[in-house]
């Protein structure tokens, strides 16, 4: 999975129908410190994630295999909130 | 998925058996703020997308998880037409 | 998918099982202009493509889901000979 | 699969159901000499890692092919400890 | 499908059940004149390659369709020795 940060959001009135009800949250994708890489994608959502919450996106077949997405049209998946993050010697990031 | 734009069509009358009947679009591959990366590739077609439309296109496996493109040999589908695309302050897209 | 330019062919006379009787053509990836891009790949055949023939190459889990490569070892195949590429004012391309 | 060194851990509470009770190494890719690349990702662990442990990581949907990740979410999975890396003529890496 | 050199083996003793008895070798990616690329990964080998073997490397998904790597966490298997690549006019690679 990768480090991402939620920025923006997008609708899609005409969508392939599975996709239906998911939310498609902008994702900019960070590295271990939390710093931006400039990598953007869009994202379904499966756990209620806000702007600017850091979160775990998992990608390709894996984005589908939880109770939101199961048999949908996603490649990439937010599926968790990043609570905190330890090196070895500290934490680099807390919520 | 990945923002991009249609920029042309495919015709490919000698097809894998499954792939007749899909459509085959050129996409632009568009970063978040919908401007181009350079980036092209041919993506099967299940919201009846137009030239200079801005689309949601989903790449590998997942691109078979539409009605459309179920067990074809896809691996991009362009699964929904783009309306608004909205950061923390403004619309960054409205169609 | 992508475009690519047949330009070789591999022999391997021992090779996985299931991939016996499959020929393997090596491409030349294409942008959609049709230039070169310089990346070339091995790719399984499904169509019965030429030297020199421009193609549409369908790559991951899908490379497996034609009648030739269904279940086999290959992650990438060509699913179809392309006829014309269009923009959005003229022909890119035409065979 | 990837050489990686075990760097950080993640601790996600909000996370997609599947995902309960697995550890979230962070992960640093290596070369085949085990120098660090300074690609990072975070993946799940199926072999009970530890810090500065030097691993084997599995990407896509590969990744759930293990008894711990069967069905999750998750798209990177450590699935060996290194114990030693052979080139031609002698050793590149011995625990 | 990509060309590549075996260059080294692995060893690791703690693995993901389903890999135990699958050889792990370390290969050097080739371009199509058989030029390394400097992109090293860990592939299973399916074919009894040894060091220096110029082979075939199919990834993702599909590395799981052979009977030897069926159902395990690989991304990588060897499928195939290459005897000969043959482009328009001559043979770029012959064993």
């Amino acid at each position: 999975m990768q480090f991402a940060k939620v920025i923006g959001q997008v609708v899609s009135t005409r969508k392939e129908g599975k996709l239906e009800g998911l939310r498609l949250l902008i994702v900019d994708q960070l590295d271990e410190k939390l710093k931006p890489t400039g990598k953007t994608i869009t994202s379904t959502d499966t756990v209620n994630a806000r702007l600017d919450d850091i979160v775990l996106v998992c990608s390709s077949s894996s984005a589908r295999m939880t109770s939101k997405t199961k048999g949908t049209s996603t490649d990439n998946s937010i599926v968790g909130i990043v609570e905190t993050v330890s090196g070895k010697k500290r934490d680099w990031f807390k919520r």
